[in-house]
């Protein structure tokens, strides 16, 4: 049988194309991150990207429990729940949201302040908000994919540990929980989530979709990453409204 | 009768309160605004401009259509749906977006690769996509209170037309006839726009919740130039997967 121009690709070779997309597109690449893990932030830039990263945390249960609340598959369900209970705990001081407000707190800044998420950037809200409506709109499957840029978030958070520590006085072990915690959480999360796609997208056209998706979340990404460089490092133009690091004498 | 710190406004007091937005919000007084004016754009960022802001142009009768479909009151919706008209035209060859593709082809783009909105940046999707879901999401007096910034457009257009005109060899009567059209159609929206939120907003929360969602709408617009001098002006970082402009010999 020859093969068309758009045939199904093997599972290896859809596996390839979608790690492809992180190596290319992937946030760790972004100089905002490259100046973070080189501990080039000063404390007001290391707050800004502390209180829009929030953001971001806060909005993955909601984008998860709009998952769920889609699959009629009970075995996805079952699988997808402890995300949510990941980031929210089980209990008041509890989760992946708590832990990054422990840093928040680490980096000096007020918990109440960025819980209430005023200051944030609208290009991070835009760009979380996009994220949590993709996964509402789209297809199950691509709401699927655009899990798996955490194929990527092991090595990043790894390395990410080992430079904050070096660098930065307020990396310790109760400030840097979250990261310690998500090294664990993500591969497994991942494992189940690169094989529901790699059985599910049995078409070329779904492969696309999900290459797709996961291209679409690495804009997420990268797009807050964009903001955060262009108010708070060059040209550090800060939109109206938003935070504005304390300046110490 | 003594005022509590929460009485509704009189309807100048508010009206000045949205004007305020205006003065301290819009979009007018972003540098890369400033630079358009000053004639210090290149060709590849004045390109990127007209790309990315085509995007906006296209989003604008999705949102209007959307605003129109929740409306029970017909004559909002009598009055609404010349925004439409004005953007699409009454037939091929007319309207805004017809006019923003032959500026596009003015500073020497595609037409067809503009009109394909491959290259714009994703955070101008992700703010023009938030403004259309703001719109269909918040009530209908939050909706209307966001087109707003019309009432801060007709000086821009004005100071656009003539700096266009001195700066840029393209800028002439056909390529910048969308300007000219919006100076007479921007002062006609507005003042249905505003007489409809200064009559239905009858209660302080009202009040405060056009003032939120017209400072939405201005963020909308600011972050929008915030991606554009990020990625074309300074530090002049493309991400991946944008509108590369040709380097010319």
């Amino acid at each position: 049988m020859s093969r068309s121009s758009n045939h199904t690709w093997t599972r290896r070779e859809f596996e390839q194309r979608l790690r492809a997309i992180g190596a290319a597109r992937y946030h760790d690449r972004h100089p905002f991150h490259i100046k973070l893990h080189e501990g080039g932030l000063n404390q007001g830039q290391m707050q800004a990207w502390v209180l829009n990263r929030f953001y971001y945390q806060k909005s993955i249960p909601l984008k998860d429990a709009s998952l769920i609340g889609r699959a009629d598959d009970i075995a996805l369900r079952r699988e997808w729940i402890s995300r949510i209970t990941d980031h929210d705990g089980k209990a008041p001081g509890e989760g992946g949201i708590e832990r990054w407000l422990v840093l928040a707190e680490g980096v000096g800044l007020d918990r109440d302040y960025v819980a209430s998420c005023a200051g944030v950037l609208p290009a991070t809200r835009f760009a979380c908000e996009a994220y949590i409506r993709f996964v509402r709109e789209k297809s199950l499957l691509e709401a699927v994919a655009s899990s798996l840029t955490e194929m990527f978030a092991p090595t990043l958070h790894k390395t990410r540990i080992a430079a904050l520590l070096e660098h930065y006085p307020f990396a310790n072990d109760r400030t840097l929980a979250y990261f310690r915690t998500r090294l664990v959480q993500a591969p497994e999360d991942v494992a189940f989530g690169l094989g529901y796609v790699l059985d599910h997208a049995d078409s070329r056209e779904k492969q696309e979709q999900c290459l797709a998706a996961l291209s679409f979340k690495t804009d997420v990404l990268w797009s807050q990453l964009d903001a955060l460089n262009h108010a708070y490092v060059t040209p550090a133009l800060i939109p109206p409204g938003a935070f504005v690091p304390e300046v110490r004498a």
